[in-house]
């Protein structure tokens, strides 16, 4: 299986921590999404939509979105949940992360990342700040009585939020402010096979 | 089973034309999100996020996020596919649609609905409308080859993007030009079981 994926995208570092914990090497394909190298007609003939991470599994079968990569690996694994309430419970996670979470925190992360911004993005970052907070005011009261988010395990669903919280600050986000939130991010980097997201192997 | 619903949103008509495909009856309860009446304690209790649509189970289960509703409700019926990669790629399509389908075309209907736009609203409508447009050049090229998303089965990706790629025209995008797609969505509506975005009864 071979990781279509830019170093520093908490999408693409989901799979490769999901991956080192379960000790399954990753064979990595970097792509630079700034000078537009996702954007090329070989890219696009591997995902449509034009991002990363993909997971190419076979020559017939790539498979894209973060979250669906995670759920597609975890499978029988203790990453994913037996129980079918926990299961759903792992979905209303997953889809919060991609849905209130990632387009805040992430694209904030991404946006100080780059030489300059257009006055769009400009205009955008307070709107984004403001539900970045949100976010992780959800995040903050859920895991005030809970170690992990679902079934008090750790699953993909932690894993799938851990990939942008734990970097948050990057985009301007104070997470002094989320004392559970912080609490939780350490249990998962005590993980013994818990690598750094500009990790290029399995720990 | 109780279904927190706001009827003109497609988030909770995916779970409702479901349900209705099911033949499982829904007990619906009604919030005026434009009044804000999902930003009630009593509501925040039932999701802290404040959001529709919410699935009361019991009292002591409630399930948020449409696409994870569907999860739940679609297990062991024909809906969700039973084989693993086929289970990865609804996932895939699941994700899409949080990503970068909804939060463009089901935004910019809901805009619409509006009395007035802010200034920030305003200056987003450009760039949701082009983002609106590659979401759906990606079905289309998908759907130039098959009936259905996945499989060639009607299953929830499909259902999840149909509810709000039905009714694109509403938020300005000209679905004309997705002959494909047009005809995805008439072989949606064609189930003996349809329902419209409208109906708070199964058929």
């Amino acid at each position: 299986m071979r990781l279509h994926d830019y170093l520093p995208s908490g999408n693409g570092y989901k799979i490769r921590l999901l991956q080192s914990f379960l000790r399954q090497p990753f064979q990595l394909l970097e792509y630079d999404i700034i000078r537009g190298e996702t954007r090329t007609s070989a890219f696009l003939a591997l995902n449509p939509n034009g991002k990363v991470p993909v997971l190419e599994i076979s020559p017939t079968k790539a498979l894209c979105e973060s979250n669906a990569i995670l759920y597609y690996l975890a499978q029988t694994t203790p990453y994913w949940p037996v129980d079918t309430w926990h299961q759903a419970q792992a979905m209303q996670w997953l889809n919060f992360e991609q849905y209130s979470h990632e387009p805040n925190i992430a694209t904030l992360r991404f946006w100080r990342k780059l030489p300059s911004l257009t006055q769009w993005q400009q205009d955008n970052i307070h709107q984004k700040q403001t539900a970045g907070y949100a976010a992780l005011a959800v995040l903050e009261q859920h895991l005030g009585s809970q170690d992990f988010l679902v079934a008090n395990t750790l699953s993909i669903a932690d894993i799938a939020l851990y990939a942008y919280t734990h970097v948050a600050s990057e985009g301007g986000f104070d997470l002094n402010r989320f004392p559970a939130v912080k609490a939780w991010l350490q249990r998962i980097a005590d993980h013994p096979h818990y690598i750094d997201i500009h990790s290029r192997e399995i720990a």
